[in-house]
């Protein structure tokens, strides 16, 4: 568009100025709908089909309309389909291709009853649809790699820490499939949020619905939705969808915080626990020894990003008015931001963990060495003897502080013994080594969802199940999107071929 | 507790000195915890007869528990349980209770098989659930007087507002349910969390499960709820279910911030559409003419609250290592905070809105005052005249241009018409008079989930079905709770009657 | 770097497997570092310098060094410095640069004595001080324009409002210049940031100093730092001057979020108090009549980036060690993202409020429309009849309900006298035009800082006079800056002269 | 107040219906409020004093208000003077009080030419203040602590960390007295918020100022602020003091939450290298070798809080139109909160860290077991061999790579010799030696503000007299204060013993 051109842009009816070059800059998003010139595309091609199959405009302007859609679909597709600033957004870009194309006249007609404000929550949707899929899927392929090591080990003993503190023996396996059972509920609010962002806006128009007899069913039908969101005025005005999904995002990414931090811990020199894959850490510049979690630290530092940009949809949204305000353009910066920085995440981290070896070595020495078997002692107490819990506990507290006093463990046994017939209990040297016994105390553990190797490995059968019907339902979600792209491509080469369009199934 | 005897609390065994006061201050939790009494005993009475059940403790102790249990129930139910801050927590508190009333050797076996680190997260689910089911048929409540004023209101015109200037005439029935609509998807973000949320963490214990044979499937079934959290660790040491429900109140208070910007703005002096009640809105002190629409703006204004301890929680999460740390303990402020703001506001609004009258003259004369009807004439000669969109754009924006420097509106129809005819598309005065009428612009806008009153009246209809379906919901919920808790004081009866357990249904 | 020789990278020494594509993808800063080429390029020159003043290296080798980071200056200078993303980060890129030029017997030494962990922070500040001298620029352009349309206005009345509700007459330049007075405010906030930003952390090296003897003032010199970060381990590991600019922009986007609201409300149709210009307004798309106030909708909208930008970097330094952890790298986009959004803010708010004019007309028509002026009428009783200020209002109030009722205003000057006169109070009609008079009102708030055209016009002098410190201020740092740049400058060409560096001035 | 009598409330005047039970419930500060009775009496003395001073009220009506509000000071000061919540408000119940005692006629004088918005503002910055002061001198606390600790440890060896990953050997004492380093510039955040929150805004009434001939200066002067915010409009609708409150104590908090971080790592069985106080850390109920860090835990956690608070006025204020909204009544609850979390903290860090044991052996242990010294070897080489600093790192890591995969350390002289000749550098092991030595490591870091004994002593001093210096400061401010109270009383006294205001200084 030439500079002398601008005060005919599209709204330029009463205005007797340009817009400002700044004000220009500072208006425009067309980096934010670079994303969506897809969406943009097909969601024009199923509005024209709509208007000429609900007899809005004729099969001829059809024809020429798709004809020129399908250009800057092909010219998008070879990277030759530039966005022009000047523009101010896609949707004008992508009307104005079809204008300077098929001229004015049939060009024009395109965007008879719908206006930007339905556009642009309808191409938000469907590109959001898209990547709620990916990271669904990303998801589940770190879900797999960690019930995949878990697996390995049900068997493995290791500390169980509380307050980062030695509690009781666990399995490797039992502390690796919690993140697998946590991260299960981010696929269920992700799916949700799917549920919510899948339906349909277009005929909205600009907040009122229109005057032509426009099909909204159909539309939505053509570009794969599952539904609509009927209310035109919620339709163009509403963006609780988006903050829902960056909400489910911003836990994800907390979730995936806490297993970070656990990685920066246990690969610690004091730790000791296990080792990250030379191909995902990083050295120092200056101190040749190091070997680097960047990734976890990294992973760490960007739920903050995550979080940060869920405050921004929600403070931008607090105390908009009603229907459509400009404020809600900056809806999808954010977005787009958090989807790429958990894609990005998840991405790495599946790698990184599947080639991470834990040191089995390390894991049972330090699981004997700080008393974690001491709860078992308790418990033994408790249930052999018949002493009530609080009382074991006391006995129990008190043999622990007379060893930490003598720098002994509870490997001590002759110790251990002689402690206990002091506070009245007599144990033969055999029951204590039992009861202490790290792998021991894991078999003891007896109750659904516990420790036990077979609790353990039942969870892990059951969540790669649950995970199984996750790929099948993100699968059956990508397909339905598939279909509805093909049926309209089926429909556009049938229009290109000059065929009625009243023998196109719709 | 005297003094002298603080170094005797639960966890002393190894420790030689007593916590130090501003250290005890500094870690209780009475104030969040209080709200959980009930929850906490119900969930002790549930975890005993579950305990007795599979045979860890004799039908004598649990009569013995259950008694001194149902005992603190009875006090706090009439206000005289005090919970002593040097106890810690609630969970000391009642089992202190139940130790002092039934001596340390039985009341000492209650927290046999449980840890603080399940009881809390337990308790909290209990409370948190309760909350989520008062949130939802408050919501309901204010959806339903919103539908009940939007169907008194379907012919009412008023303008459509894009970017807060006029853009189309609506009516004041579509403007009122799209906040119907929107609050439908909040319905469905709390049941979501509530799905989350009802799920029984007990016998997770520490973080590991427990050596004893406990029968976590049945301490569930007497508390009410929906299933288990099965992976012991996951249990403890989650709570996403809480950032989940904070998330659902964070959205939910920023769409109701856009109610209340509506009502700030409709209820001023320039716009005058609406009046609050008087039983809702406050005086100044020193300007005798106010009429104060506080209620929207605390509401406006606790919409940050709601935020902020969003923010809180998954700032808390953020790098927390797994399983249990005492950060953890920082859950329920927020969480409580989070749904007694939402809650307050919930209860004022709906008698707010339901005393809130229309100033349906106002809204008529506004809707024709400033070109809200532009769109209309525009589209009259895309339909009529088979003039492309953007010619009829720009046809229409020349002619509003021209009637506002000479300050005339649509109304003057012969101006208008004259314009039209300078632009070469000739229209009657009748043609105009009839495209440019506020209540003809409704009945013209045909689409589905338009301002059209049958569009309209079709979407109240249909949230009306969808709120009754939800009050259903909700109500189904509140019972399987309401018949847990009558199931467990039937068992609780036959114990204390000293019937046999075996003769209960379990 | 050919990919073969990934494995030599910098820290390879100790891996046997190459950095992973994907882990580069995630770890690199390449964009964020983009801007701080210039930075690095005098922060090397100055170190350099510096290693060669106190004998660290040869005066030749600092010659070779110098040469070729001129030459990296001068290919970046033309925009000819590409960055290349296998090499992390830009310190890496300029070092690279050097030995490849001065081959690494020479090259390598530049690195002596320094981290990138110093190294990063450098550049940071070096950035962020002169970002912060461009906001506090723009700012204070805004503020002259603030108070130049003020100075015109000190005598247009107009309602000043509390609760969105009229209160009591107030000129448009006592509007205009309360924000000019909060911004002082930032102003304030944004120098005390660029205080703890301008001081030169480098010399810390990686944590701990540095084994050379270094001379750390003099590279702060040389940069224009005010001053060191003295304790290496805080120098390299703090990054609370960052959260400290942002909370300062944060602040200052909610203020201008407060401006921005009040010009979409005055500029509604229904308030009609201010045009914008056309050049800083836009049209719609299918409504022709609009004329929407997007400058100021997206200054709104984007507070709430600046908002989620501050909590994502207080999220990530939430619970990092100290010293350095990969964590920090995160601290710049949001960093710069929020100076972006806010500089962008400040260079459309000036030129679209200068073209801004005032509907006066409109103004006092509203300000005598809704009872304004009922304080003034209490405020005569208590000042004129000696009543006591609560008796005084509630006569006012009952008369304003009276006056409601009938359909009526204070301009009714009859009907005034008549009730005033019922509740006890005979004034004259002259009395009470006077009392009511919107200009008479301004000019009877005599108090220091009220709306008096007097004291608005000594407030307007007394800011003016601010500004113009602050602009001082402002340029006083700038030259402090510029003048070390030239400092180091006239070194470089010294030694590239190949002149003995004893000679120069440091 | 009785129930027939609430429709007679202060604003009552033109309403018809009483304010409903739960919109007051909803719409009352007193909570809030409750802190701030001390202020609105001093207030409201000081505020009196000048209307008599003024001669706006007579003397003896000042010797009647002054009498029932030091009436009102002493019932406060006794606990005995209630909040009544239906009056709303602290200035209400005070008001009241007053009215109550001296009678409608003389009471309803004290609330001339003020209003509600310029009292609450100047309550609250009166509060804050202090509070701020309070946070200063805890603050000044905590960093003497860690100095006091510091210098105890300025040749205590420990591993320091970069990415959690042993980098260099540095001295506990290093490590100690960076935080009381990065506490500093809090130490300036809090004092520069002081600054903008001791001024007053008394006077400038609702929002326009008042008409009475009243002197700002004095009623500042009384209340012991540092000046005015003179522009009225300004004065009652700003609250960027508050956000900028918050902001420094968030920061400060962020702070504060990486100390705590450090200290639950190094106090776990892994680290082991200090151990805090019994009386500062906590047990478990069911595991009773636990010794939890949980006030550093829970430091962690409430970091959320504070940052969530910050959030919730930032959001408050987004895009409230300026001068007073009722919004901003939600400004104290977050204050508040955040003041009380951080002060919180700052009382029981103290105390833990003076009571906190260093493991002094286990830190040497450490320090020599993993490369920590390899910097040191490579700087060896440059500095003595003249090698660029490139080549020696790639020497370095090659050695520790072979080091690591035979189980050796640099402590494994001969080997490190051997491998080092391979490379084409021959040192003896008496070289070697001294070289990783960690003690001899610290001596060798000459630069200013490094990790060297002497470096680390004398930042030590600077910041003590630094601390001394804040402390001064917080004194000063404190003692304007209590002057000002003073002054007030003398006053105060004085009329009350009948004598004449004109012999008062004023």
């Amino acid at each position: 568009m030439a500079d002398e051109d601008k005060s005919k842009k599209l709204w330029g009816g009463r205005f007797t100025a340009d817009l400002a070059a700044p004000a220009l800059d500072f208006t425009e998003s067309i980096a934010a709908d670079s994303r969506m010139i897809a969406e943009d595309i097909w969601g024009s091609q199923a509005h024209a089909i709509m208007l000429a199959h609900t007899q809005i405009i004729s099969e001829e302007d059809l024809r020429e309309i798709l004809y020129w859609l399908e250009h800057a679909r092909t010219e998008y597709g070879a990277g030759r389909l530039q966005l022009r600033p000047e523009l101010e957004d896609v949707h004008m870009n992508v009307e104005v291709f079809v204008r300077e194309g098929a001229g004015p006249e049939i060009g024009g007609r395109l965007h008879t009853a719908r206006s930007r404000n339905d556009q642009v929550v309808t191409d938000a949707r469907m590109h959001l649809r898209t990547r709620l899929l990916d990271i669904g899927e990303a998801l589940a392929a770190l879900q797999e790699v960690l019930l995949e090591q878990a697996s390995q080990h049900t068997e493995t003993v290791m500390p169980g820490y509380t307050h980062t503190q030695h509690a009781q023996p666990i399995s490797a396996g039992f502390w690796l499939s919690a993140y697998a059972s946590m991260f299960q509920r981010d696929q269920q609010r992700l799916a949700a949020a799917y549920e919510r962002t899948n339906l349909c806006p277009l005929g909205a128009a600009a907040i009122a619905g229109t005057s032509f007899p426009i099909d909204r069913e159909l539309t939505a039908r053509l570009l794969g939705f599952d539904g609509l969101v009927p209310h035109a005025l919620d339709a163009v005005g509403s963006r609780d969808f988006m903050a829902e999904a960056l909400s489910a995002l911003a836990i994800l990414a907390t979730n995936l915080s806490r297993l970070a931090e656990e990685l920066v811990l246990f690969s610690t020199y004091e730790y000791g626990m296990l080792e990250l894959p030379d191909a995902y850490a990083s050295g120092s510049s200056i101190m040749p020894q190091k070997k680097n979690p960047c990734i976890a630290e990294l992973t760490r530092a960007r739920t903050g990003a995550v979080i940060g940009r869920l405050v921004q949809i929600l403070t931008m949204l607090k105390a908009v008015p009603g229907g459509y305000n400009r404020d809600l353009q900056e809806d999808k910066p954010p977005l787009w931001d958090a989807l790429d920085t958990v894609d990005g995440i998840l991405r790495v981290f599946t790698p990184m963990l599947a080639g991470t070896s834990l040191n089995t070595e390390r894991m049972e020495q330090l699981v004997g060495a700080n008393f974690a078997a001491a709860t078992e002692l308790a418990n033994f107490l408790v249930r052999e003897r018949g002493l009530p819990f609080r009382t074991c506990h006391e006995i129990v507290g008190g043999l622990v502080a007379t060893l930490i006093s003598e720098g002994k463990t509870l490997d001590d046994y002759e110790r251990v013994q002689q402690l206990l017939a002091e506070a009245g209990e007599e144990l033969t040297v055999e029951e204590i080594t039992q009861i202490v016994d790290p792998t021991a105390c894991l078999h003891r553990q007896v109750s659904l969802g516990s420790t036990h190797p077979q609790q353990v490995g039942a969870i892990i059968e059951n969540l790669q199940t649950a995970v199984a019907e996750i790929r099948q339902q993100l699968t059956a979600a990508r397909n339905q999107i598939k279909h509805a792209r093909h049926h309209t491509d089926d429909i556009i080469q049938h229009v290109l071929a000059s065929s009625p369009l009243s023998e196109c199934e719709m």
